[in-house]
């Protein structure tokens, strides 16, 4: 990686109308990623990549010692991009249950797959053609209820290797345009110039700017364009067998290129290779840090909270340098 | 540490009557156990303790790759011990958003301190005499909008060394009873017995076996009675310079041992000493871990929502064996 | 109506084991009390009974003008008789809006249907074998979004005839006992002795005396045992042309006296007959007014909250004596 | 009343700067309209007024008992006009609880004060400059358990004569623009145009055409702009004696014309006189009937749900014609 803009790969162009893909060449990649039958433990699917040894690798590559946490403000304003706005109320100030001491207590709820707060999606949140991952059916293992398979409570903990693609370091950009596709090619010039090649059980984390956008040029309904994976990265990622995908988007390029399709990568990450999200990251701290260090690998952290039959959970993932 | 029962301390008789506090006694202990005015940063109070070297020692703790969870089940049924149920809802069932891919969404809520869901104190849970920690005057730094101190947005994620202190272990008993305080001898016999002992940026863990004792005899009202930490095991977790406190119950024994006050430990180590505390965890996992390894010590990580102002977070702490 | 005790009726025996009903006998009851096809605006079942006429006649029997409100207050407390305890949080102590004026606001959350609250039982609430009222199938009506048939917002307000069967006062004792089944004959005796008779668009509202009994004795789980009506009652009431049928139970008598269904009375009149169930009424300010003058019909507000897809809601009817 | 258009009072030019009062003209309008300490049930405050002789007369203004019902619907969606979205959610799908029969359920929550949903304001709403209606002071009266003065507990139900002051009918045109004050002439005004004199005890609507406005042109910011009372209407208000004031806006005017106070009707309403007020009504039917009836009054019913400690509540007002 080299911090002279002169030396950044080129940013490509952006996508409109290229990069099309039919309904029916998505079934093929579909196919094609496909992980099912692979784990006898498949509510937890491309977390079964993160063996002990793995952790261990994970723990060895702590440095400095440094935490970087990645997860954005709790949003309690609707917005352009917070249509299902957090709630936060205090239920006591130290006047409702007797002192001494005072207590001070607080309520909070969340509707959290969206695009405003920082959260993993579980197996169960996303199934393509009526199948979750594995195939399971999904009227037979969702309802009111919760999920019956795929629940964020067996998925548990994950610490693993932490990989960031930079990709307006990458670029010498201040951010990806809303709509920007990233394609294979992307993945693997930001390897190159990252100095970062990406393995097996990893959790790959895409940067795309789009905080420090939101930041300077204002929020924008990032359902209708954001930057994100174009289909065609996901047989790479598949082949080198990460465990969990993430960035401060939702992963998706939007406009979707896919016929009919609202969110392919979901499709593809969560119920083709179990691969679980991390959604609506803030990835600038951590861009900062692995600037100055040059390091663009970390022991990632990851601990959702232990609801049962839940479809995923609001997280607050740390990166140890 | 010994397998043995024979070997085991016995265990000391209950403490009713016995042990009581003075309103007097207890505020010398609160200026004896004090830390204010210590750190710039005091919103993070003790947690200032865990530096990047202590992250790095932490790490260097690895050695199987084992994960532990530590956080019980989001608990929607109310009982004697939880009269907060959370709550847990199905937002999408694929029928809300249109596919393709099918969403499956949830809302969650919980009022979190209390009884039953595993979370952690920040310092603006508690104050005593008026006081937040760092003698902040808690009417001027709480409102309805939350807190401009102690918050746990200020604290952000913890990585540090934890020391599992397996009580019922030690004293070869399947759990303490409800009412059985723990003395500042019980906790050096449990260092002794186990192998470990507690250092500066710690966090503490102290396993009363109640979770077993609730598996076993069923749910009682442990905000009546519940084995705990006395008061007077305080100035020893202060000397030795503990980041962080939690448990399987919540910290204090109960009935409470000082004249006047419900919960004297929360008020020793988050007013006074700045040390956040982590409540209701499930250790039963980790005892047999521990026990099977004979190490009590473990890199723990604690990563906190960041909802800003607010008192503490739902967590899902984590060992790392 | 007397008020000696000695003139009462006789109080029936409990009816443990006697009275119990096959599932094919309650099946020919179901098809007997069924008005599916009868009115274009299917949504709102009985209440197309409630014509403008019935209002007109509602309206020139208030007598005093004296209001008397019928709902429990809010419970935010669990226990037996209430395991989905209802949410209150302020938001606003007048210190999160800027003043002035200052501003107190608060939150209010719950999931209705249960034992504690008082509420309406919407015409999507209740579904026999597959079919909510007029034979529309449940699992094309209603998901994740709300109720597309016999929602809350269909119903609107109702304002009509209320007629207090006061049990107690009939029977001359304080209260029924729980798992008391009040029969059609039961009925009759109350209409004899109460001075009234069931008519055409009526709100028949049956006191059982549970609050009271709840006060002297405790909350006991009303799921387990609770007085209210034998489905041999139903036909009575068919017949009467009955528009809502409520009480400070939820109508049914539990145990449920039908093999292998937990709320019968709910599928005869909620699925069969489109008549929305009131629950869990306080009627002792409305009995002892009704005693006072001897009048046990009044002019009846119901005003739902006006939520969508709802199945219900909340409700605070008001008598006009 | 006049249905030609011609006939119509010319509706006022708009009242940008014109009209501005000073604090100190406040105060003093304060001190005139106030009623502390006339009524021994201060919490109930103007609703004193509606004596059960008012009950009677309001019965008897019935004709064809047709229903009108006056609440917006539940609104989930955020928006220039609902910054707090109201909230519902499915908890039982008939998958949940076991049949039979199946029961569908629901769970709602919102944080009613705002622009959006159809609410009632207790008398502890509204602060200015510290005290409560009855001079009770706020901050000894509310914290974060709820409000022991003012609730809206305190109130129940009412059951009065209400007055439609339909504004736009009045002028003759579809609705009056945001930002258009109100004044004490326009009342009289309007009271000629529609042959309805305001009395003790009655609800007076102020319908505005918001709402159609909003259907026409979309939703916008109303706390920026809307059309309501100027605070020199609120005298004769006050001399009429009315017990309840409400619209389809929130009654204040806004901009506002009085300096430094965002909403100064609400204080004289609230604060002041002891009227309760309802927001964000949807009057539209209920002004298309009275135009094809003529008449302008009817029975008001309101029947705020039974919140201990709340500052308002959810309602669903309907006026009987």
């Amino acid at each position: 990686m080299s911090s002279n803009p002169d030396d950044a790969p080129a940013p490509p162009p952006a996508t409109a109308g290229e990069g099309a893909v039919s309904r029916q060449e998505f079934d093929a990649l579909f196919s094609a990623v496909r992980t099912w039958g692979r784990w006898a433990d498949a509510d937890r699917g491309a977390w079964n990549r993160v063996t002990p040894e793995q952790v261990r690798r994970a723990a060895a590559l702590v440095r400095s010692g440094t935490l970087v946490p990645m997860a954005r403000p709790w949003d309690t304003a609707p917005g352009p991009d917070n249509n299902k706005p957090a709630l936060h109320y205090m239920s006591d100030l130290g006047d409702v249950e007797p002192p001494e001491p005072a207590t001070h207590k607080d309520f909070i709820a969340v509707d959290y797959h969206g695009k405003a707060v920082s959260h993993l999606d579980a197996l169960s949140h996303i199934a393509y053609r009526g199948q979750l991952y594995e195939g399971r059916a999904a009227q037979e293992c969702i309802d009111a209820g919760g999920a019956r398979f795929g629940a964020v409570s067996a998925l548990g903990p994950l610490v693993t290797r932490g990989v960031l693609l930079d990709l307006p370091t990458v670029f010498g950009v201040p951010w990806l345009e809303p709509g920007r596709a990233v394609h294979a090619a992307d993945l693997v010039a930001a390897e190159q110039a990252l100095g970062v090649t990406i393995g097996e059980g990893d959790a790959v984390l895409l940067r795309s700017g789009s905080l420090r956008r939101r930041q300077e040029r204002g929020a924008w309904n990032t359902g209708a364009a954001s930057a994100g994976l174009h289909v065609d990265a996901m047989p790479l990622l598949a082949e080198r067998g990460i465990a969990l995908l993430g960035g401060d988007g939702d992963s998706d390029v939007r406009p979707s290129p896919v016929d009919g399709l609202h969110s392919p990568v979901h499709a593809l990450a969560v119920a083709a290779m179990g691969v679980p999200l991390l959604d609506n990251l803030d990835l600038e701290a951590l861009s900062a840090a692995s600037a100055s260090t040059g390091r663009y690998e970390f022991l990632l952290l990851v601990a959702p909270l232990n609801i049962p039959g839940a479809t995923g959970s609001p997280v607050s993932p740390v990166a140890v340098l």
